[in-house]
């Protein structure tokens, strides 16, 4: 592991050191578990308490908080302080380099630097892989799939034939990306398969967790913008289009042809119908259900099954719950 | 990729063509990406707009619809003469047959003509795999399996032991059939395992989405009836019996011994409590609930938790949005 | 198969046996699909009846049930004594020790007495793998995980580096362990990663269904209980503590820093916010949501979202299917 002086540390956030700034930092830790090589962060008053009160050689915090007689590091920003410096302190531990054996890498995929390819995963033919990615045990990479540099695809991921990954992309194990998308005509007897002939284009930086799918459009592409981070056991239906910098928490689903802008957020469990939009900067509580179809505004906090503004919806949880004792 | 005219394409759809009989076609998209070789469809005024403002060398619609000058085909059920024209114009890639040094199968495993099993799969003792059936990579398919023929297991698909699959079925990556079921007998202290000694049988032509799971039956039989479409992220319980042409949607919890009859349709994130049964043809919103050893009636649309007729909840739903506003 | 005769079995399960005790059984079945050498169960009046008048060669019941001429075993609790002695009946087949040529095991993991390693498994550097455990095909041991005794992983399991599993543990397929739970810091315009440095901690005892998560901790530990169970595609967040002898169903999503004490039941499609605390006992009905940083009490039965205790939920929902019908 990397060390680095608490003087060097508060350099590299543009924060102020107080105390020893000499010493030597190795690690980084929660208060409760930190030895005197750690650094924590605090940003509240509780926090600030219990990482006071922790043998961590070093607390970073805001300037309101007082620390008499502490190590600290003075930023505006501790937890994002802390996120930046970590990387440094415990830097990744990324795979070495090179094809397993028991890897099957077909003979026209092309391989960046550096990439790392581990024991039974299988890198179909045409396949390109971006500079020191990272394609764990038990991937499967489809034919004429395009990576970028730098993605993290961790155990037992699925690419589907033909889809693409920007840089920096981390998938989860269990994430399939590019499956058909639940697409049927009715004949009045049976479901009949509508063609999924699109594809899946997922930006740089964009993260998915354990066991998510996106799947492949119909005609067209599914899309996730740039820097969008999806949780796990998340649904993402043909022809979605996602926008930048979006969170989306775990057990969301979202139908076909939803439209997503930038910088939604969807806490857990919420469902979206088919060709629902979502318009920049609206926030999706909980569970909440919004219709095939429907808009939620620009900024909007909605709530509820089916979706409505959140202060009405608490307005008719409070009257009900005035019924409920009544009767 | 194979090529039609104008005028083959609308004898196999048993369509009437209009324009240049003779053009020639080789591909299928949405209007917007569509070019001259491609075909496309409307089935509405407003996809009709864009059908027939788009490149694309011959639109598929009904007598309804004007369409002055352009090379069309008129047919009664546009989307549905299209699913069936793609089939022609971009037939699915299958892996060739045969297979992969770096898969495993035991020397008593079963294998059709002109099957496919990728790098990594493995094909445990016993299991029997029907004609041109497609394991992909990382597939297990365990011992005693018995697969029809046509079958279709995207990478990473797990079959448990002694479970059954009819012909032309389509499981997509990641989805699990055959695990325990959650059976526990509670001994007034911790939980003990009950048996989960049946298994799992999957009837012709059912499509089963991404990382869904369908458990094996405790004792018995745990079935998807020949026909059904399931989507990702769908948990079928332990003893579910599931009839013919079902449609459900993506994070659908089924619980264990529901009897689901056919023609059912279930929208998003529906949850059904323990010993269900739904009615043939019933409609159940997104995100409703059924309780425990409740009926939901053939035929019917439901909706919420606990799910009622959806007049009813949206009488309710109605009355209680006057109610949040009068006080 | 083993052979038992009704005098063994009774006695195995500190029973009496009525009718010929001589009677060799060799199986287990539901009443249904029962033969004369299987051991069935009834727990309550109705299937009894379907008990009595089936096939099988021997009944368990309790006391209060009459069974004229019929071969029985009378036991307290039967459904318990039936699963106890199906586990003499069918024992569990496990595969045979030994590692898979076509597997890929580190040279310095470590594996105990009469472990079994599937073919295209990956064992890390590192790991440890107690004795009897089961790896099966497909799975993935991160670098550095622990893992107990007697465990079983189902095929195309994931373990992230370093966590840790009991004695007895089966992980179902698609099961992971240890991802990255879903934290960032939003720094005004995009999302930075927050470190997910800690780790999971899986006691003894626990069963994961099929395609859930476990994610890692923040910093510090993600732990289950021992004796805990966890049905198919359920989401546990990063830093949740739960407690023992839990039962979780099917698509529950659990947040990050939730607490969850001993003995708590939740049904399908829960969903808990941040910083939640699940008191001993407490029963949390399907679908229903608890808001971040809430307390459900200890024992309580809560409902809806946001939950409230069942008696108040189901008086709001009478007045409010009441005020239905009025407008």
């Amino acid at each position: 592991m990397p060390e680095y002086t608490v003087r060097e540390l508060a350099e590299f956030c543009e924060g102020r050191a107080e105390g020893d700034l000499d010493r030597r930092l190795s690690g980084a830790a929660a208060p409760e578990g930190a030895t005197v090589t750690d650094l924590v962060f605090a940003d509240s008053e509780r926090t600030a308490r219990a990482a006071l009160q922790s043998s961590a050689g070093c607390v970073l915090l805001d300037e309101s908080l007082p620390a008499p007689g502490r190590t600290v590091i003075r930023v505006r920003q501790p937890k994002l302080a802390f996120a930046r410096l970590v990387v440094r302190l415990c830097p990744a531990r990324r795979p070495a380099p090179g094809v397993h054996p028991q890897a099957s890498v077909a003979a026209d995929a092309r391989l960046g630097r550096d990439v790392h390819v581990g024991p039974s995963a299988a890198v179909e033919a045409g396949a390109v892989i971006g500079d020191r990615t990272v394609v764990s045990s038990g991937c499967v990479v489809g034919e004429g799939t395009r990576i970028g540099p730098d993605c993290f695809l961790h155990g037992n991921v699925t690419l589907y034939p033909g889809v693409t990954l920007g840089a920096r992309v981390i998938l989860h194990s269990g994430v399939v990306i590019g499956a058909d998308g639940f697409g049927y005509v009715f004949n009045g007897k049976s479901y009949e398969k509508f063609p999924q002939l699109g594809t899946v284009e997922i930006g740089d930086d964009v993260e998915i967790g354990a066991n998510s799918s996106v799947d492949r459009a119909a005609l067209g592409v599914t899309r996730i913008g740039s820097g969008t981070k999806i949780d796990n056991l998340v649904q993402v239906g043909h022809n979605v289009v996602m926008g930048e910098h979006c969170a989306i928490a775990s057990l969301v689903g979202i139908s076909g042809s939803c439209t997503i802008d930038h910088h939604v957020v969807m806490a857990g469990q919420v469902g979206l119908g088919d060709h629902v939009r979502i318009e920049a900067g609206a926030v999706l509580g909980g569970q909440c259900g919004v219709l095939p179809h429907k808009t939620v505004k620009r900024g909007a906090t909605v709530w509820g099954t089916p979706a409505r503004p959140i202060k009405d919806y608490l307005r008719q949880l409070a009257a009900l719950a005035r019924l409920g004792k009544k009767s």
